[in-house]
Parts: structure tokens; sequence; C-alpha cells
């Protein structure tokens, strides 16, 4: 009713009563259906007044533009007074807006940690002995075979298990780059990535982006014909921050380009398996025809973060990453890969995303909801298929990093705009974390940030 | 009574009767203490005949010179067909005479798997966040604490946690120096380190040791007085292969060198907590006036291979190393940091060194005399005072290489000496592992061993 807008945003439901013996159900089950859709956001309950459909905001809000910038290579040489931002966005105590971490009452880390204690059991040897690269084979084996799910058909002695999705990026790296070299990044990036590109000694071409459908194509061939490119990293599936999902032809189109080009693809692949709905999309591998494309993921971000597990399939580089692997962190810990690996294989995982991805659908959404609420006018919400993370983009006057400094006062950690973007702005726009279950501390946040950012507009 | 000679290797020990009323002690101590003389290698039990002195080959035996070779840069380059037998070095089912790791039931694996899953259990956030750098504060404060056992005075500040000391050896090697700079090493040297260098495009300058008091210092100021060299990486206390502890002098006035000419020292005490007898030997560190030396540090080889633990103390470099620590693997996996933490908090690792001390002493003793026994004369072995290594120079003719060939075909792997300094010999050395239990088939592989070196020597 509520999708085909016979229910308009404010009108008041049925009462419990009425709908059970309009759609002929029982009491219970009535009720049930309405706390549940209570629960999703759809409704909302007055007191001594019943159930009314919840203003739906989020539905109209318009999503965030990338602003037109010059695009230049830079050194992100910005990014360093970044530093305590980034060690307080992830501050215990503060409401968790600020780090792209999910909420542990929704991972399975006490299961994966038994499992850890149930291995070294029955395999005394486990945590005892190195697990020299390319890794465990049965996590190699179990990553091959999902890999069918991504549209692509890995075999296990194509993939480098690595200490998390950043040893795995940093080793690509500094294989197929050398200092100096420029790399093409989307505008905005994940930080972790503009941090990483000036310790290694290279320069980033930020390329802006699209809410909706990623790397603006024509703006990269127009960079690439000018400015001599090493390599394109790119985050194609529910991207941090803006949480798009590329759709397959842009893949596709981006894939062909680079291979024309003759330029290495490197895919971080963090958040792939958390869309919201529907089949789990592709990677740009999927869409690889000349070994151009190397595919980086991890477990932290769908799955356990402190295990520092990730993995990557590099193809015609695979051989120098082993080297490399071998000499910045030896082998991976043991137990934790062994545990992820089980997991994977006793089914655990696939039933673990089932639930998860549900979850980070209604959160989002509530958060997306509250915000459209509360948010000064002019606000701009980015709406993520996938994953846990908000992209908002509030009026010009508003200076995300002064909002930030507000928020940490009252409690609140939020990654403010210029996170993403080092020497390029996104000063007005800032990326909340959707990963805890919604609460009244949350709400009541989300509220606070709203006051702060409409006092900024005003 | 052996000790002082007044029994020779060969003789009759008295009936366990006769000990009993010469000593004035029960049947069944003099029996336990015969029992133990004879696990300790001491004696050897003939069947029918009774207790007789073991034949002590091993006192009399010298100990390995390294040889006179020119001192020169060398990009170490030959060490790549090394990497086969690397990885043979640890293959399952081999008696495990080659990689240099502890038998896992030495170890206290199961402890501390139990101790991963109560933290997970009690802390459930504990798997699921990020321990970011600089890392675990308990497990800093354990690691400051400890130091003063060392000779320094850390403080928590001092130290970062890594993924092993192969994270921590990575990291100050890529902050200190630049592709293309020269580092002096020992000759032998650790093969980790012997890999590291030309991965990160670095030269190494390998300076002889002496078996028993290490880096020759003369041919090292001799070196520095025509090489440009960035930094000096010093294995000190039970150095692998060789296994020595640097004399405090020696190692005062190595500081002191290097303090002179303003190069980095980077010590790598992997091995400094498994001192066979008396006090835990001082670091490199504890000799530093004036911030000239790198303390990095690892639980892989005294307490967890497979935890992936590390540590690093860099003094003015602290700041630049936790840049790049970030964008290497981010945080460590926290279970195992937490696990460790507590069991250095409370006293399960001191519990667990005093055992594991003892029981190295003995492995490395019997492994020294069956060696002795067994091996073509000509030979010499290390006396370490450390740790788990055996370092063996067999005569000339005996080429390491084709040892290892033919001992991998009976089921043995060693570590033949080349390993150990590619580009500059070391052909009739090989390393021995000394971690497992004294076991008939540990025994009958060294006897094995002994064969094939007096067939290749004759």
């Amino acid at each position: 009713m509520i999708e085909q807008r016979s229910l308009k945003p404010g009108d008041r439901m049925p009462s419990v009563r009425q709908f059970s013996s309009q759609q002929r159900v029982s009491i219970p089950t009535a009720l049930q259906a309405y706390v549940v859709l209570e629960s999703r956001g759809v409704l909302e309950a007055r007191p001594k007044s019943g159930f009314y459909v919840r203003a739906h905001h989020a539905d109209g809000m318009p999503q965030p533009r990338t602003p037109q910038h010059h695009v230049v290579v830079t050194d992100f040489s910005d990014s360093d007074p970044f530093a305590s931002l980034l060690a307080e966005m992830s501050a215990p105590g503060l409401v968790p807006l600020g780090g792209a971490v999910p909420s542990f009452r929704l991972l399975p880390g006490h299961q994966l940690a038994r499992t850890m204690a149930a291995i070294a059991r029955s395999q005394r040897s486990a945590g005892n002995t190195y697990d020299m690269p390319p890794g465990s084979e049965i996590l190699r084996r179990e990553i091959a075979r999902r890999s069918l799910d991504w549209g692509c058909a890995l075999t296990l002695d194509d993939v480098l298990v690595t200490t998390g999705g950043t040893e795995a990026l940093s080793l690509v790296l500094r294989v197929i780059c050398r200092p100096g070299d420029t790399v093409a990044v989307e505008s905005p990036t994940y930080f972790g990535l503009a941090r990483m590109l000036p310790e290694l000694g290279l320069r980033a071409l930020p390329i802006p982006v699209d809410s909706v459908s990623g790397i603006d194509l024509a703006e990269l061939e127009a960079a690439l014909d000018t400015a001599d490119v090493r390599a394109c990293v790119i985050n194609p599936n529910f991207q941090n921050p803006v949480g798009f999902r590329m759709p397959d032809e842009r893949k596709k189109a981006l894939v062909e380009l680079l291979t024309d080009r003759n330029i290495p693809l490197v895919e971080d692949d963090a958040y792939g398996d958390l869309q919201h709905t529907g089949p789990r999309p592709r990677c740009l591998k999927a869409f690889d025809t000349a070994d151009q494309v190397i595919l980086c993921g991890s477990f932290s971000k769908v799955l356990a973060p402190g295990y520092r597990l990730g993995y990557v399939a590099s193809g015609r580089w695979h051989k120098r990453l082993l080297a490399l692997k071998q000499v910045t962190t030896l082998g991976c810990p043991t137990l934790p890969t062994l545990a992820i690996a089980e997991f994977l294989r006793n089914g655990g995982y696939d039933r673990y995303l089932r639930g998860v991805r549900e979850a980070y659908r209604i959160q989002v959404e509530r958060m997306r909801q509250t915000g459209a609420e509360c948010f000064p006018p002019g606000t701009a919400l980015s709406r993520p298929q996938g994953a846990f993370l908000l992209w908002c983009e509030l009026p010009p006057r508003v200076d995300s990093l002064a909002l930030a400094g507000e928020a940490r006062n009252a409690g609140i950690s939020i990654a403010p705009g210029p996170l993403f973007s080092p020497n390029t702005g996104f000063r007005n726009f800032v990326r909340l974390n959707a990963g805890y279950e919604w609460s009244e501390q949350i709400e009541a946040a989300i509220q606070h940030l709203g006051r702060i950012a409409c006092r900024m507009a005003a």
C-alpha cells in the first residue's frame, strides 16, 4: 500500500484490528507486521494515536554531486593533517558514525573465535607454524569458488592471501609502480588510499565520480591523454565513501579503456559481498580479457575487521607479489586464516551474509530518513545499494571539519569530506557510518548533527 | 664426576645399587638421576650391561670458521634460486631440521588459543575492531616492562607493534634507506634478510662473523672506510645461523663505531629470550646513547610463529614508521595480539620460557653430540648459548646443496649454507634445527646426514 502510494507519508494507518480484518490475518499477525514495518522505519507509532506512515523525505532527496574540479596530478600532501582526525574517528566512547566499521553485534566474532579455539585443539601445530605465501590452500580454494559469483573464475593458484586489504593494495602498488609515478583514483576516494600513495612516493590523479555510476569515463579518458598514468585504482562496488555500484556496462567500458592503453586496473572490492538486495555485483575482473585487472579483496569490512585477512588475484604480477609479500610480512596469522576458511567452507559465511545484508539495508535507510528530516535544506544524500556508508553533501556554507569538531565535543564521531580527497575539497561533505544497529542514541546523534549543520548553513 | 673427568667418555658407570649406596640416596633416586642423565645425553644405557658415559666428542669439536672472503658490495641476486629450497625447508612430512621453527609440542599454542577464545567471549568487540598502530597498549606496556631485562628502559610510547619481525625489519629498512643504498650485514646472515634486501632495491655488504663473538669489527670498520653504507643490520643474540651471543664489550664497541659514523644500527633480537642458562643477554639498544639503534623483536621464534607478532623501537624514526605501517598492513590481528599481551601480563610467558630454555639446551647438546659422532672428520660445530639452531662446517668437499637434495630424498630437510650468504659461499656449511624434542627419528636423521657427508667428504 505504501509503496503503491495509496497511503502517503503522514497518513494514519488503519488500526491493527481493521487491518487484521481487511487482510484476513489474525490480530497478532497484523500487529507483528506493524511492528516490523516500524522497525524498518516505514511506520511510526504515535502514543495514543496509532501508527502513521513515516514522512519519507529521503525518497525525494537528491544525490550528492561531485564538484567539478580541475583534474590535476597531486601529491595528496594535505593528507597528513588528518592523522589526528583518523585516530578520533574510531575513538571508543563516541557515537560511531566516523570509522567504516560495522557493529560487533552484527559480526560473528564469537563464532569465529570458537572456531579458532577448536582448530587449535584439533590441529595442535596450526597456530605454531607459518602460513607461508601464497597462504592457506583451504582459504584460497574457497575464494576461488566464490569468485564464480563475482563473474570471475579464479583458481586457487591465482590467489595470494594478504594481511588485510591494505597489504593487498600496498603490495600491488609497490610492484606495478615506482616512486614518482602517477595513479588515477576516484574523487572522492578511500582515505586509506589517499594516505598510501604519498607514503609510497606516488602521485594521485583524482577523477570525479558520479553518485550513481562511478568514475567519469570521459574525464578519465581526457586525463589519460595529458598525464602519464601508471595505474588506476577503482572501488567499483558500494564505493567508499559514495556507495555507488558501477553498472556492468560502465565496468566493461572502464576495463576496455584501460586495456587499450595498457594501464593496470587495480580493483578494490572490499564491500562487494554486501549488496542490500539482488545478486552479488560483478567485479571489474569479470570483464578482464587481457590480464589487465588486479583484484584486491578483504574480509575486514564484510566479516572480521580485527582478523586482518585479505587477498589479491594479480595475474601476470602474481610471482612478483609473492616475493614482495614474503619480505613484507612473511605469512598471515595462521589461526585467523584457518577460522575464516572454515567459516566459508561450512556455509556459515553465506548464512551470515544473508542476515547482515538486510540489517545494513534497514540501517542505511533509517539513517537516510533521519538525515532527510534533520539536515538543512539543500542537503543531498547518497542511495547506497550495498554496505553501510552514507555520503552526505551539505549546503556549501557547512564546513565539515568544523562540524566534525563540534560533533566530537558532543560525543559523536563523523568522517569529514576532505579526508576523502586531500587537496581537492569536499569541504561540505561528510561520510556517516550506518554499520551499527539503529538506536535512539544514533537517531539523537543524527538529529544533533542536523542542528549543528542547520546553524552553520544559516 | 663426569664434569671433573674422574669418569671419561666410554667408562662404565657404577651400578644403580652401588651409586645409591655411594651417594647415600635411595635406589629410586639413583635410578632417576641416571635416567635424567641419559635423557640429557650424558649417559647411555647399553642393554644387559649398564650405564656408560657417553662418548663426548662434541666438547672437543672446533667451531666453524667463516671463510675469509673479499668484503664487497653485492646485490644478493643469487638468492632467488633458493626459493624452492626455502619452500621445501618447512615441508610437512620431512624430519624438520630445515626451518628455524620449534616443535609445536614445546609451544603453549593451546593455552594461547584458549586465551584468544576467552578474550573473544569477555570483550565481544575485540576481534571485530582494528588494533590501530602503534598497537595494543597492553602489549606495548608489557614489552616496555620486559625491556628492563634487556638493559633498555623503553616506554610504551617507544614501541610499535608489527606483523611479525619481518614487518618490523622491512618497515625500518624502507624508512631509513632508499633503493640503491648499501646495508652492512653479517656473513653468514639470516636468509630472510638476504631475500629482503634485493626486494627493497638495496645492496648488501656482508662482513664475516666470528663463531664466538660475532661481526668482525676490524673488517666492518675497514669496509665502512671504502663503501657508502646507509645502515647496518645485526642479530646479536644467538645469531641465526651461527648461534653466537655477542659479548657486551663487543656490542658496546659496535654501537660506538656506528654512532661515530652516524650509521643507523638495526638490531634483530628475534632469539634474545632463549638463553640456555644465566641471565637474559642485553640488547645492542642497551648501549645506545645517541638514538642510533633501532630494536626489532618478534614473538615468532620464542613463542608463537603463526601469530605474526613483532615489535620495533625506532626512536627518532618512530613517527615515520607509524605512518608507513599504517599503509602497509594497517593494524595487527587483534585477538592474537591481546592473547600474547595477556600471556606476558599474567606471567605465563616467563614460566614457559624457563622450561623451553632448558629443553633447547638439551636438544642442541644432543644434536651436537650426535653430529660429533657421525659427521666426517674435519667437521666443526657451533656452540650456541641460546635458541635452537646449530651451524655446521663440513669438510670442504661436501656440497651442502647436493647434501640437502639427498637428504630431502631421504625425507629430511636441512638448510644449506649458501642460503645464508648468496654470492659468497658457505657451500660446505649447513644449519640444523634443534627446535624439536630429541627422538630416535631425529637421531637417525643426523646419522643419515653423517653417512652422506662422509661419502661426499671421502
